[in-house]
């Protein structure tokens, strides 16, 4: 195998181009086999190993500058970059990151994690080349995806008027994670389909190479035909425009063609962007055939593609069809999402309602500016979005929806530990900076019931709503039996305490009546309240069952900076509560992969560590006062 | 004066195109007036007196939606609105708003304040009108400056593929607040200056206005010439890729032709975009001549346009002439902002150290990824950038510098309140979204001295750093004696108490020292505590301190939602100090405009409301403990 013999990207370059193709193979089948296994970005990552390669190849990383945006075309960067041994353990505590991790290897520039900032972090680098009088290349890899994001605009607006030395690679598969949206996209497809582009056709060099005898020679002339006619290069105005010299489109799957047009672009003394064409899945029916299901994958079978164990009850599917149903009624609602209609569930939505289904690809600062348009016209619009996403529009959903108090919803995804994705994207932030803004209701509920609740009070509420939610349903356990109606900013007293009052918030509520089943044993009396909204709170509840006990808790997944504890902690002050408050939340560092269990028990949010600690505070408070 | 009879749109519509001109004459001169005397935006409005005129003249307001990006260009659109008799209260407490506001008239379609978001609005409201089956125009009015920002460009994007009817007016003016930067301002330049665009020279019709004879049959013959040439429109390519129809460019200060051009784009079923070149500061003088000095300016006197109060010294300039002088010595120190070079102050890093100032036009998200790029390839860089404006950026702090632990300094002007700028721009949310951030140190200095200091220690203070400060040095106090040196983290015990110790927070350091003043005439002996670090805290000085009192209070310039008070009170809880606390700080809503004393007074933020506030607690725990 020549996989083993890559030890460096320096051992790639002492190859010929049939072992190059033989080692896209090799990458290919590791690719897959360890996806298989442990889940993972299966499909982009299959489209990017011959680009991959050739850009190895061509520059002399790590010296070279090999930004990957995202990363969720990365595998074949850290099988190729000493990581093959280590690579069985992706994703898995301790194992690699899913992501380029500059802490990972020195070959990766850039952690990456949130889409579109490849250019912008690469743009930085060849600035500091330049003042540093440096002379090395900075290449950036981007999506046609994350092209949909304006910070990449941003970047190339700025690095074409300074003029500065760097490549920028548009890898297009055509795709985000679901099929690309946007004019630019449109666009991209026309400059595909354009008289200079002869691409081999798919699996037509496949085929040629079985036949070893006429195959390589007959697929050179190809190559040497195509070579020939690089200068039919199409006449692109978007990137010009941008001041970037656009190169392209070049077939990324053809590896002597690849290696060529980067040599040539190596070097140049401009911001030059090279367009090439890939195909998502490449290499595996399955993904090439579902590119959209193959994006993220669980563990599958590697023959059928089937998936090897029935996944859980999504939240988001749960919420997009109670919003269907909603809708079927209310003319006023509607739906938006930012490239992610599978992953927030409201595909669903989509299939309902289409007209009033929006996908306005990876964009959530307008995803929320629109929405609040919308609402300021008297739509009721939902704004379906992972909690680590919505990070993006932060500003926006202060300055243009709450300051204008407008009654846009947003339904927040994978909040909490996300488990597998790791640091760049927990869920862990999203209460602290809700929370803070003015006029904005934060709701988490505790399980599948409260979360129809949840969306069913939202119907009706006329200002802007937040109900964040993890993954599956199952992790917000087993649906304790609900008071049957409850209002904005009412929390639920699920049990009374004598010595204790916990006060927890979402997927913590299960935990939490666990725990003081624990502390039962031990002969503590913990009584658990239902947090559900972390603004308002529940002042009259919260000062009332305060002021009986021993010890407030409070439970969140959450980072206690800023967190519903802080906040808590701020009403007991303000009623003159003089009690000790034990909060318990997520540290204040970034949460690494593991299993979302593993993460639970690792920052000792698990029924039994919350026992404990409770325990053991309970314990200091009585050495204290003896 | 025709001015006063316009008391809606619809009057404006029943006037010739001569009394159109009168009325622009008039428009201009009462911002000039009104401004001159409150201060206000000039420059920008002044551009955009014939496109507001012409778009209410055309289009059915307020049936028809006009969307008014950032608003800077939104006086005259106030004037014709209805608020011509309120419009001397420009900015003041209670008065009109620079802004759009939708609370303030139905004509204001979206309440705005930051830039780049009038597109997604607008795509908002058309969709809404598609879904309702309406059959309203929307209108976006969009600076060339605003389009630098990311958002645009999303939203550019997903209108175009949708196809959806909508218009968007760029008003040109090639500056945003400073001279625009971006490939894309070069590649209007070129649209401008090609063939398709003859524009009538400024001035040159004011000047065949003179001459009533000859001048105006002249002038109808030029547009008539013009009107024939309109088939010359420049063949745009950028906007085409992103799906509109471009047309273009028009010269701005042509009612005439501006009419006929809105005309005939109104109900075309096709996303427009109209390229509209406007001259800023036109009609006044001293505007035409320096427009980036008039964009926002102090009241002014008429005749020479110089400022009738010398301003107080700003901070940024402090901040960028000591990091000039640092750069000296340091080739890694680079400097960063997001089209505020004048500010921020960083224009004086700019003479300096030209090479290594970077104004990357509206787009915070790109300013502080490519920070990131530039500190994890060994450079120092200082990204300057309002506290309100920092918002944008929130998770490319989180994920891209803070999570890679990067040394990058956020230099955050215009933080706490801001005064004639109203609720958008209020700086009072930093401490929260930043406390929250693991690994992030937060300052605030309480005086010039300590924001040098600060400064001074960031050069080798190897993480992400931040700090925050008004936009004047004299808002921070007198300067009291400060400790020599003082590391991250560390506090500063100014003056002790036996009753209450107050912990502050900049600004408001200067105010607990008076208040505790005050108090020790009512008996009361208050301690301060500069709280300079809100991120780390120093917890032994406030647990130590905390522990002798009867009250511990914090005072902060921020929201106390998340805030610096919030995290004093889980120290405390923490270390089991069961103390009565009172949190002082921004109160939980959008602070209005009103000068910046007079909000300090409304919130309660003056010296004299935290002695009473203090006072008071103090009555409360002792008639509790009766």
């Amino acid at each position: 195998m020549l996989i083993e013999q890559i030890h460096e990207p320096a051992d790639l370059r002492k190859l010929n181009i049939k072992q190059l193709r033989q080692l896209c193979g090799e990458l290919r089948a590791e690719i897959i086999n360890v996806v298989s296994e442990h889940g993972g970005h299966l499909a982009s990552n299959l489209g990017a190993v011959e680009l991959t390669v050739a850009i190895h190849y061509v520059f002399d990383t790590p010296v070279d500058k090999l930004v990957f945006d995202v990363g969720h075309q990365s595998y074949a960067h850290k099988l190729l970059t000493g990581r093959y041994q280590d690579f069985h353990t992706l994703r898995q505590k301790g194992g690699i990151s899913g992501f380029p991790q500059q802490d990972e290897s020195e070959y990766d520039a850039f952690t990456a994690g949130h889409a579109s900032t490849a250019i912008s972090a690469a743009l930085g680098m060849a600035r500091t080349r330049d003042i540093m009088r440096g002379d090395n290349e900075v290449v950036a890899v981007v999506g046609d995806g994350a092209l949909t994001g304006g910070m990449c605009y941003e970047a190339l607006n700025d690095a074409g008027q300074s003029n500065t030395r760097m490549i920028v690679v548009l890898n297009d598969n055509d795709m985000s994670i679901a099929p690309n949206v946007g004019a630019l996209s449109r666009y991209l497809t026309r400059l595909r389909q354009s008289k200079g582009y002869i691409a081999v056709k798919h699996g037509v060099r496949d085929r040629l190479e079985k036949h070893p005898k006429f195959g390589e020679p007959l697929y050179r002339a190809l190559s040497k035909f195509r070579n020939k006619i690089r200068s039919l290069f199409v006449d692109d105005k978007f990137f010009s425009a941008l001041g970037f010299k656009y190169i392209g489109p070049v077939d990324g799957h053809d590896l002597r063609h690849l290696i060529r047009v980067l040599r040539r672009a190596k070097g140049e003394d401009k911001p030059q962007l090279i367009h090439v064409v890939t195909q998502k899945g490449r290499g595996y029916q399955p993904a090439e055939d579902h590119p959209v299901t193959f994006h993220g994958v669980a563990p599958f079978y590697l023959e059928s593609g089937s998936r090897k164990q029935e996944g859980e009850m999504a939240s988001g599917k749960v919420v997009a069809s109670q919003l269907a149903d909603m809708a079927d009624n209310d003319i006023r609602i509607c739906a938006i999402t930012a490239a992610m209609p599978m992953g927030t569930g409201m595909d669903v939505f989509q299939k309902a309602h289409p007209d009033r289904f929006f996908d306005v690809g990876i964009a959530e600062e307008h995803a929320v500016t629109m929405a609040a348009g919308m609402a300021s016209q008297g739509l009721k619009p939902y704004v379906a979005i992972y909690s680590t996403f919505l990070q993006r529009a932060y500003d926006q959903i202060m300055v243009d929806v709450c300051r204008n108090g407008l009654p846009v919803t947003f339904l927040i995804d994978r909040a909490g530990l996300v488990g597998e994705d790791g640091e760049t994207h927990q869920g862990a932030f999203d209460l602290s900076f809700l929370r803070s803004i003015p006029g904005m209701v934060v709701a988490a509920p505790r399980d599948v019931r409260d979360l129809k609740k949840l969306v069913e009070i939202s119907q009706d509420y006329s200002g802007p709503m937040a109900i964040r939610y993890p993954k599956g349903c199952e992790d917000m356990g087993p649906g304790i039996q609900s008071q049957q109606r409850f209002s904005i900013g009412q929390w639920e007293l699920l049990s009374d305490g004598r010595d204790v009052m916990i006060f927890a918030v979402g997927r913590m509520v299960p935990m939490a009546m666990q725990a003081a089943i624990e502390l039962m044993g031990k002969g503590i009396s913990a009584g658990v309240v239902d947090a559900r909204f972390i603004a308002p709170m529940d002042k009259n509840l919260l000062l009332r069952k305060a002021a009986g006990v021993r010890l407030v808790v409070t439970v969140e997944e959450n980072v206690l900076a800023g967190g519903f504890g802080e906040g808590v902690l701020d009403v007991l002050a303000t009623g003159n509560i003089g009690i000790p408050v034990l909060t318990l939340g997520l540290p204040n560092r970034f949460i690494a992969q593991a299993t979302v269990a593993e993460q639970t028990a690792e920052c000792a949010l698990d029924a039994m560590s919350i026992a404990q600690r409770i325990h053991r505070r309970l314990s200091e408070i009585e050495e204290a006062q003896r």
